[in-house]
């Protein structure tokens, strides 16, 4: 018979078996987001999916958090993160460790995300609710990439993008390896 | 020069417009959804990929409402909704009109997403944030599909799990009319 599972049998790791794991290549870069749901949101989004650091910037909170804390559930202990005043700064460096520097945001020159094939060492960034991502970035990004949208909206919610396009990277990573 | 798109660049639908196109032949069922916010984003998430039809059932709150708007941000307006007090009753008359009934849960026969291949005629439900899908749905579902998660946590926010599947299950539609 069809049974829901319990947390027992999900086989989730404790937050001292998760720190010991090897993550994926990819860190998150939160660009100046307003939204402290969001935020946390994110949080729990790289928890499932291994993601090696999250870091926030600009006028991003950052935990502890009352707000954060009731989307994150706790993902706050369990994800790596750090604070970087200037998201540019931040760019630069990651893109001197050897990391794609991913922009989602609608531009002239961006693709899809079906036709954007990850590499290691990656980077992807989510902008602000209101601005999107941070001007000055565009001439530091490897790629823009979009999700292609139908409706009357100028965008889906940023966790949301970042959902779908954090579960699309890890998904072709995880094919590339097996 | 890459440049971020205006609004008008993006060439979205107006609300007259969206209302007279054709949707996807997917609709959408919130079961007993405690947060307002996680509401408005799947309105949101279902203006930009077309569905048929979103359906807010139990405790789910409908629009207008105020803390629905801040998400949804004019979705409430353009996605055509209807609530159900009873999801069972809702979920039986959808599997009579010919729809294959998905439901987003972790159960002992539930599948990956990525081995999903959706049909034609499909309800995806989504459960509350705490307690899941409604147990009694089990016996009706077709298929009882999860998303492989790798952390700590429980489960994904499930505005999250919305946008990932119903981005997946869109983008499948494309693939074979095309």
């Amino acid at each position: 018979m069809n049974q829901k599972l319990s947390l027992d049998e999900l086989n989730r790791l404790s937050f001292e078996e998760y720190k010991k794991i090897e993550k994926f290549p990819v860190v998150v870069v939160l660009d100046n987001l307003r939204s402290l749901h969001n935020v946390g949101s994110f949080f729990r989004t790289c928890d499932a999916f291994k993601i090696k650091k999250l870091f926030l910037t600009g006028i991003t909170g950052c935990p502890p958090n009352k707000e954060i804390y009731k989307t994150a559930l706790g993902a706050e202990n369990s994800v790596e993160w750090e604070y970087f005043s200037n998201v540019y700064e931040l760019a630069e460096m990651l893109k001197n460790q050897g990391f794609q520097i991913i922009l989602f945001e609608q531009t002239r020159e961006s693709i899809a995300l079906k036709s954007y094939r990850p590499v290691s060492q990656t980077a992807l960034f989510f902008g602000n609710e209101v601005t999107g991502i941070t001007e000055s970035l565009l001439d530091l990004a490897d790629f823009c990439v979009e999700i292609p949208q139908y409706g009357t909206k100028h965008s889906l919610n940023v966790s949301v993008t970042g959902g779908i396009s954090i579960h699309y990277v890890i998904e072709n990573i995880i094919e590339k390896q097996s």
